[in-house]
């Protein structure tokens, strides 16, 4: 694995090589715990042309806690603002030496357009675009591994936003290969048809599909990204595809709770599902950990 | 000490524990000096909410200079963006496994709402609101220690402010405790009269108690925290209030001068006596070294 | 050498140290290969007014790659938007104890500025208004000895806005000092009549001069500097100075093509150009850690 660009084009070998590769990773560097050197003398980039937190945060710290350097570079106050391509940026920072480029960026297909011209460059796509956030789909495949013992025959349903959300595209390439059933939930504005092609269910119901999942997945409502509105208002959706204490009572009593984050409280999910028992949320934000330090290692090791 | 959330609920004691816990740490890992690795293995986050050069840089230096891990973390460019709340970005931030946040805010009892929210994690408080800014008071009063060898007994005049300055109020809480005499001088709007139940004098005359003072602090007039304009004119506060070449030759010789900066040349006080000889100005940012050391070991040792 | 404030007060056995100094530093703690410590122990801060990608960068990296710990200072979100003075933040950064400051500001002269006030602090420029960007230069310089083994004799091109450019003040300094010839070459109203007291050629023809030249360096057109216009439009630009193929064809087989960047491509220069085989612009970016390298290392043993 030269690159990590999405979830798509990996065979479920590869997924679940990822997977394993991330198992004795979890707690690294933490609390005191020593670092590791396997990344030591490689320099690893964040490029971000979007606003994040936790991603930019957790693969810096993925990186770091295996002994890599880090750069950060941030698209505001740089050359960007002169105009430069995203290309010359890239070749340029390639330049001085850099073995990971690990890109956000709002069009889908940046990572892949820098791969194909910084042939060299290890790049690692952290969300672009509509398209993929592999990583952040091999957390939340990884979060269940752990909580479930196992993939096959789950039935996972990823609730909201589908047609934007690249964090969905990613769950599903994942789940699908490793033997989850996948449905799709959302208004129907927002879960394109095309979607069964690749092998999942469609619902506009989360009542109808609650106490058939093993796992809800509830997606992000993406105020800063979404200009045109494809729901009525926000009430309307919290009543209709919100997570609520209502909601988890009908469900199965260990269905597990994931979101991507961040959470806008009242709307996905309520406060007290949340932060409940079935919720693995935070979890999923350790684990990002241990499965960045897995990609990091895998392609720096190819 | 889990946690340093202001001057106010120390003891005596605990106060002097931090600063005997600082003497020996002047000047480490400067100029050529090694590091420790007392902080090794532990990761720090700088949370910062408001704008900060001396302090971020300060709690990061420290920490760095005792072998801890920094993590920046800017609320511009982030999740806050996004609209997340204040808690669930620390919760995330520490489900990466972090140590101890500093955190600075715009919000008096940010810092606390954190340490109720997030029990295993150490708040270190770098300024919240009007409440308190416990490092900076902790740092003055090691200054005044440093150069006075002694601190009870000693009037230390707090001038400008008083009513919106987390300076003063940190300053205030551990003078009194270690038995200096404080007075707050200031225009009698910015000066609330409730300030004396914590055992201080109010003037509103600086040239009344100049000829008293061991030590004269200068709050720093804060044209971006201030909305509505409390006193007459900028002019007029410098003629009032701002510490000058013949203010200083009317106190005793020996007066120790000090600000927490980012200084206002001309207004606080003039070029001549922020250079000059009584001011420790640029050793109060040395001592806020050792200072945010000894607390980060302090509450990481717990 | 304590500073490196421009390459108009160096001699030319200094700038040929230099040049020295960096050859083995090519390549150091890049891929893999292992990182010095020269500087272990030292502080190196970023203090950037002006927005920059590859030189804070590349300082940042050379710092690290000889062991220097690095401070970045963004004048954003700092003490800057509360009023503080250039010196006194400075004054700030040095009681912290740091030992190098790597400075760019908008203000030709802050540099120098910062020396005067600064004694014990050193001082290296990393562009200072129209002034100097002496790493720059010596990039620049180093790169034309590493390709054409020689500097003395070589006739060399800047082409664009001299007037305003730092870049080309640093390059001629540089340059007729090491015994080339320099030509500069510009729309007349922005190639200052004064210029010729530095020993150096004018032209407002590229074609006249393309096939005399063994360099030609393309300064960059900065749109974001230029508030008045100073050509007519940027299609005659191109038209009159851009380096295209065709021109390619009529200069030296051997020429060799710079550009400090972040290009405009298709103005400055054309794609064909600036990915050719005569082009050494992503080599000037490695080669400019290694020439940092080398000055911070200088200026530190000092």
């Amino acid at each position: 694995m030269h690159d990590l660009l999405g979830l798509e084009t990996l065979s479920r070998e590869q997924i679940t090589a990822i997977l394993d590769e991330a198992e004795p990773l979890v707690g690294v560097g933490e609390r005191g715990a020593p670092k590791r050197d396997d990344l030591k003398g490689r320099w690893i980039c964040n490029l971000f042309y979007e606003p994040s937190t936790r991603t930019k945060l957790s693969f810096g710290l993925a990186a770091r806690r295996l002994g890599a350097d880090v750069i950060e570079f941030a698209s505001t106050g740089s050359s960007t603002a002169k105009g430069e391509s995203l290309i010359d940026t890239a070749r340029n920072i390639e330049a001085m030496g850099v073995d990971v480029m690990v890109v956000r960026h709002q069009s889908s297909g940046a990572p892949r357009l820098l791969q194909k011209h910084l042939p060299k460059v290890r790049i690692v796509n952290a969300g672009d675009g509509t398209h993929e956030h592999p990583t952040q789909g091999l957390l939340d495949i990884f979060t269940i591994r752990r909580r479930k013992k196992k993939l096959a025959g789950l039935t996972v349903a990823l609730v909201g936003d589908i047609k934007h959300s690249r964090v969905a595209r990613s769950n599903i390439h994942g789940l699908v290969k490793l033997g989850a059933k996948v449905i799709v939930c959302g208004p129907t504005t927002l879960v394109p048809t095309e979607i069964e092609q690749f092998g999942v269910e469609r619902s506009d119901n989360l009542d109808e599909i609650l106490n058939r999942c093993d796992v809800i997945n509830l997606l992000r409502v993406q105020f800063e990204r979404q200009r045109s509105s494809f729901f009525p208002s926000v009430a309307e959706y919290a009543r209709l595809f919100g997570m609520t204490g209502e909601r988890l009572n009908k469900a199965k009593s260990d269905v597990l709770i994931l979101a991507p984050g961040p959470i806008n409280r009242g709307l996905e999910l309520t406060p007290d599902v949340a932060d409940g028992n079935n919720s693995a949320i935070l979890e999923q934000v350790n684990y990002g950990l241990a499965v960045r330090m897995a990609v990091l290692k895998m392609v720096c090791e190819n």
